[in-house]
C-alpha cells in the first residue's frame, strides 16, 4: 500500500513522496458491465492506475464517483464495489473518497463509474520530445484482447472463443522497466481506445518522426486475429486495458524486454518496431510479404462503450 | 492561479506546496443543465472547489470527465465547457486533464460531469473531534437558494420568483476565516444535498455533542421560505452550492463574522447557534415562539438531481 490517507469531511489528505503529484481521470461506461476477465469496476481502477503508470508515476490513491440508474440491482452494485476493492488491492492503490448520484430509469444504463487518481512522479523525462531515430518500440503483450472480448460478450458476433480481457495494472511492468532502464525509456502509453495504431500515430505526429512496425512481430492471439478478419478491422485499432507501449533506446531493447518478461504476466512482451527519421508523422506496418501499409489513427468509433 | 501544471500523455503533473495533498471528487447530474445563477459546468467546478476549501485546503487543480448522450447539441456542450472555464478562472484553479465518453440516446440525460480536485492542505486541525461545547455555529449566507432555484427552473412549482442559485467558490471566505482565526476554526462543511440540517446532524453525531440553532438567526430569503412553506419542506434541508458552515471558538465568533463579511459576497454571514454538551447527537432548532424542534438528517431524496 502506497501513501497514507486521512479521512476528512469532504476531501481526503494523502501523503506523497515529494511536492509534485501526477493527476488523471477517466469515465467508464463499458457494456456489458461484466465480461470474461473483468468488469466495469475492475476497468475503472486499472484504467486510471495505468494512466498514472505510463506517465511515469507510482499510483498512490484513487477517488471514484458512481452514476446509478434507478432500479439497478443492488447485487450488481455490490459486485462492482467488490471488483473495485479487489482491483485496488491488487494494484496497491488506496481508495480515499467517492460520490454517488442516482438518476431515473432511462437516464443512464445501469452504472457509470468515473475514477480519478494521483501518483508520485518518478521524475523521468518521458514524452515524444525525448524520442530519437533508432529507438525501439516495445509492447508488453498480446494486443486486442479487451476489445474483442467485449465484442464477443455483447453477442454481436456469432462466434464463441476462449478469450479474456487483459484488464490489469501495468504498474509492475512499468516499475521493472523504468528501474532497469532509467532515462533510456523515452515514452510510454497504454493503447486503450483506438489501440496501438492510434497511440503510435500520435507519437509519430508529436515526435515528428516516422514509426515502422513489423506486423509479424506484433503479438496477436489467433482468436483476436480471426475475429478482426471477420469484422474487417485491424487488431492494431482494437482497445487494450492491460498493455502498454514503450519507446526505449536501441541498445537497451534487450534489457527492456528482459525486465518486463521477468514480471509475472510479462512473458508476451515483444519488440515490434523502430523509430525512423524518414516519413515523419507516419506509422508504417511492414507485412510478412515484404509490402508496407500506412497505419492510421482510428477515425470514428466502430466499437462504442468499449471501456 | 495556484500550482504549475505540465501536460503529459495520460496524466498531468502538478506542483504543490508540500508533500501532502487534499483529494476529492463529485459527479454532477443537475437538471435542468442551466438555471438562474449557474449551470452544470459551473456547479461541477464550484462543488469540487468547495469540498477542498471546507476541508481546509487551497484548491490547486481539477480534472473533469464528461459523459455525453449521443445527439447532445454541440452548442450546449460548448456553453458548459465555457462555464467550466469561467468558473475555474474565478476560483483560481487550473484544469489539467479530462476524458469524454459518449453513450447512446436514452443512456444518459444530455450531459453528466464528474470533477476531481486536488489542493494544498493548510495544515489545520479540522473535524468533529475538535469541536467543544460552547463553540459557535456560523453560516456564510442565506440558505436554500440553490435547491429552490432548481425546483423553480424545472417548472414543477407554479411560482415565479426572483431567485438565483448561490453557486460560487467559498474559498475566498474560507481563506479569510482561517487566516483570521487559525486553530479557533474547529470544523467546516458545505451544506449541499441534505442542506444545513444534514451537515449539522452529522456533526452532532460524530462529535457526540448537541447542536442548538436559533431559527430566527438562520438567514433565509423570503422567496425561499415561501416556496418551502408551499412544498412543506424545511429550508434547513434544502441544498446550497455556495455557502459553508463553520464551528468556531465562542470568543472568536465576532472575528469570524467580520472576516467573512469583509469578503465581497460575505455580508450575509450569521452566527446561528451553539454547541452544547446536552443532548449529544441531536440538533435542536429553537423557534421564535420559544419552542424547540428536533432537526433530522434528510431521509430519502425529495429533490433528486439537485446537483
Amino acid at each position: 500500500m502506497n501513501g497514507r490517507a486521512a479521512a476528512l469531511g469532504d476531501a481526503a489528505t494523502v501523503a506523497l513522496r515529494s511536492n509534485t503529484v501526477a493527476f488523471t481521470t477517466d469515465s467508464f461506461v463499458v457494456r456489458p458491465l461484466r465480461f470474461p476477465g473483468g468488469s466495469i469496476g475492475d476497468l475503472a481502477v486499472n484504467g486510471t492506475v495505468n494512466d498514472l503508470a505510463v506517465s511515469g508515476a507510482r499510483p498512490v490513491a484513487l477517488v471514484c464517483s458512481l452514476i446509478l440508474e434507478a432500479g439497478l440491482d443492488v447485487a450488481v452494485l455490490r459486485a462492482e464495489l467488490e471488483a473495485m476493492r479487489a482491483a485496488a488491492e491488487r494494484a496497491g492503490i488506496l481508495f480515499v473518497g467517492g460520490d454517488t448520484k442516482v438518476v431515473d430509469h432511462g437516464e443512464a444504463d445501469d452504472l457509470y463509474i468515473t475514477t480519478a487518481g494521483i501518483g508520485d512522479p518518478l521524475g523521468m523525462e518521458l514524452g515524444p520530445q525525448y524520442v530519437r531515430a533508432g529507438d525501439r518500440v516495445i509492447v508488453s503483450g498480446p494486443v486486442g484482447d479487451h476489445g474483442i472480448t467485449i465484442l464477443l460478450a455483447r453477442g454481436d458476433l456469432d462466434l464463441r472463443a476462449e478469450l479474456e480481457s487483459d484488464s490489469r495494472s501495468v504498474w509492475p511492468f512499468v516499475e521493472a522497466l523504468t528501474g532497469a532502464l532509467g532515462s533510456r525509456v523515452r515514452w510510454m502509453r497504454d493503447p486503450t481506445r483506438g489501440g496501438v495504431a492510434t497511440s503510435l500515430s500520435e507519437l509519430a505526429r508529436d515526435a515528428r518522426l516516422g514509426v515502422v512496425i513489423e506486423e509479424a512481430r506484433v503479438p496477436v492471439r489467433d482468436v483476436v486475429r480471426g475475429a478482426c478478419e471477420i469484422l474487417g478491422i485491424d487488431p492494431l485499432h482494437v482497445a487494450n486495458e492491460g498493455q502498454f507501449l514503450a519507446v526505449v533506446a536501441a541498445e537497451a531493447c534487450d534489457a527492456a524486454l528482459a525486465a518486463i518478461r521477468a514480471v509475472p504476466g510479462g512473458a508476451g512482451a515483444a519488440a515490434i518496431g523502430e523509430i525512423r527519421d524518414a516519413h515523419p508523422g507516419i506509422v508504417q506496418c511492414r507485412t510478412p510479404y515484404g509490402s508496407s501499409r500506412i497505419v492510421d489513427m482510428l477515425v470514428g468509433d466502430p466499437l462504442p462503450r468499449i471501456c
